[in-house]
């Protein structure tokens, strides 16, 4: 059976802090079973500064080609996600059913169609019944409000197969008044190239898109873009990151806060990576891999995806199997240059290989032990450059092929 | 609990036909737990031409080693293979390991060390111990045979995780005195580009290799090449193709026989191939996946592949679930070039997709029943080109993670 709740999530789930200026609401329209909330508004009083990141799939749900198209803009005043449906691969009737709910939103709120992003989430190739969603509207609007209770809601009308609503908000300055928050679902569909999740970050902050683009890709890189679940990536996943943009409510960003605005954004990305992984379909186990001492980057990104993308080795850390064979296997099919004389592996402190060598394992059992651990450390240094690159995973589990055995029944 | 005979098996192991001038002999050395047969010695009368493709892996075992550089000489009179231990990652004791062994079967047979093929496969990292082998080297040679069973034994000695022996053999020609056998093994860390099972293909059709390896190497990329069980790449693994040379059991290659000889190889390397698919570790259905009206061979390769190494799709095939958009995903994240409104798609004669449009699937219980055989097919023809490509894989269960979170216990 699968889990109920994932044994990797947190035992608390981080608050959202309100910040002036933005609202939510959610509702249950009919798309998800058992009247679970489906629906998620979110509103910006005046429109926020946004940078999106898209899916890489040459097959891309209706609300990344919209969105996509609108992003040139660079504001955003309206979010509509819905889970259930991903309205991925329904031909003219689906691109009509995101008109028609783009429409209804603008002419109700009063808001140019091309401030509106759309996210969908769930089954694809089902046609999108988009009078669903369109007759909950209002009550979606009437319903607004600014609290940590109707975040955490949000957060958990957005999941699909995921087993906990995932938050975390970032709080920073001398005055404490600076915010960032973050929602996210993940679960299946999980790998490296953007294409993995649905996230949705915001702040008080008010950047300027040219002044951040390039850091955000850069923490998004390192953190949602380094993490697999499946080696799967989903047609419809996306991050949106915007910021509040009125008077009462936002802060400028200069140059004294500008670090430290990157560091908190990038320990929040990684807080949602992390337990997007955490949740991973069937995860029982949390599993970091760093690989260090490569001759470049992209070497240390390959070897990386190569073992956490094995499923030898993800069923072998699921057994606390110290096969470590299967990891050498992941590094040689990886196609990064290595010298396997030079080659030092280590499971957290305990050392298998030094420099190609085997040590002769008088701690087996210490090994052992730590593998039953629920998260572990796996470090491979090619010893032969200066680059490392961390990549994030969980094990492969018989719950992962019970949950996607039956995911439509 | 892991099936102890694939349900894909064949009903009835197809027996190798002897050729004059090869013998065969196996023994239990003690790799292999439970007195089961572990090392096997092939021996030709006098030296054959010999074809070898081997793993690409960047961590190769001793054998690969070895075998590559003895590769360029043309010619085998012994090829001793073992189980239970793929001598990889062993260092400098591997190496000397395999050495003492070349050496005690040169100075026993008579033969010259560069005619002397190895193969391992088992556990990566453990040290071999090679005094187990060399003990019954005797016993092997004064064992030698040339009978069907003897074969038989050879392919269930070589065996790993797999749960039934794989032979095949194919007889040709107006008088039937052509041969071409096969054994091979397969079952975990299956995936394209070589590197990949040990097969062992023999024939007593006295070909050359310069006239053969171009052809042989197509081949093998359209049968053991394009199969995968779980995307993994082997450090150990090869596929050795020789001829019996001596005047009173070979046959020269003449032009009239050479289209004829490489067809029926074709046949023999794509039946071993299929075995390994549906012997893959917790294998419970066979999956072909054939990819039409590609713009290059590239694009049918790389969309293919996608689509079998996905855990989502072959999840929702081990649940017999029709769940076709993650059939869509893996062709949108494979990165190769199509047009979304050209797209159709099949399962066995059902379309679900024709040119991007989804029909009105009044036979959706018919393909259910479908889904519920042990083999289906998997047809996206993208209509944007001439090129397509096959590829095979099996679907991805609870037995998998069975057999593979406690090999090693």
């Amino acid at each position: 059976m699968p889990f109920k709740i994932s044994p990797l999530a947190p035992r608390k789930i981080k608050k959202i802090s309100p910040i002036g200026g933005i609202n939510v609401s959610s509702v249950h329209c009919g798309l998800k079973k058992n009247n679970k909330q489906d629906l998620v508004l979110i509103k910006l009083d005046s429109p926020g500064e946004i940078i999106g990141l898209f899916t890489n799939s040459k097959t891309p749900g209706e609300p990344i080609i919209w969105n996509k198209k609108i992003h040139k803009f660079g504001k955003v005043s309206v979010i509509l996600i819905n889970s259930g449906n991903a309205n991925v691969f329904n031909g003219k009737s689906g691109k009509s059913s995101l008109l028609k709910i783009v429409n209804e939103i603008s002419s109700k709120l009063k808001v140019p169609k091309k401030y509106i992003y759309i996210a969908s989430t769930g089954v694809i190739g089902e046609p999108l019944d988009e009078k669903k969603i369109i007759k909950q509207i209002p009550f979606l609007i009437s319903n607004l409000q600014n609290d940590s209770n109707s975040w955490l809601k949000a957060a958990k009308a957005i999941k699909t197969t995921d087993t906990f609503p995932k938050t975390h908000s970032e709080i920073f300055s001398e005055k404490r008044n600076i915010v960032i928050n973050g929602i996210a679902k993940g679960s299946g569909m999980i790998a490296p190239n953007m294409a993995t999740m649905l996230a949705f970050i915001f702040t008080n902050l008010d950047f300027k898109k040219e002044e951040c683009i390039e850091k955000f890709r850069e923490i998004v890189d390192k953190t949602f873009n380094s993490i697999t679940v499946d080696g799967d990536t989903s047609t419809s996943d996306m991050i949106l990151f915007f910021s509040v943009n009125d008077k009462h409510n936002s802060i400028k960003l200069k140059n004294e806060n500008r670090k430290k605005f990157f560091l908190h954004l990038e320990k929040l990305t990684s807080k949602l990576a992390e337990y997007i992984v955490k949740d991973g379909e069937g995860a029982s186990k949390f599993l970091k891999i760093k690989i260090q001492g490569a001759k470049n980057i992209n070497d240390a990104k390959k070897i990386g995806k190569s073992i956490a993308n094995s499923p030898l080795f993800k069923t072998a850390m699921s057994g606390s199997d110290s096969n470590w064979g299967r990891i050498i296997m992941a590094v040689g099919k990886s196609g990064a240059k290595l010298d396997p004389e030079k080659l030092t592996l280590k499971f957290g402190k305990f050392i298998i290989l030094k420099k190609g060598k085997k040590l002769n394992l008088t701690y087996i059992n210490l090994i052992n032990e730590y593998l039953k651990q629920s998260e572990i450390e796996i470090i491979v240094d090619l010893n032969i450059g200066i680059y490392e690159w961390s990549t994030w995973t969980c094990d492969f589990t018989k719950e992962y092929v019970s949950i996607n055995a039956d995911y439509r029944s």
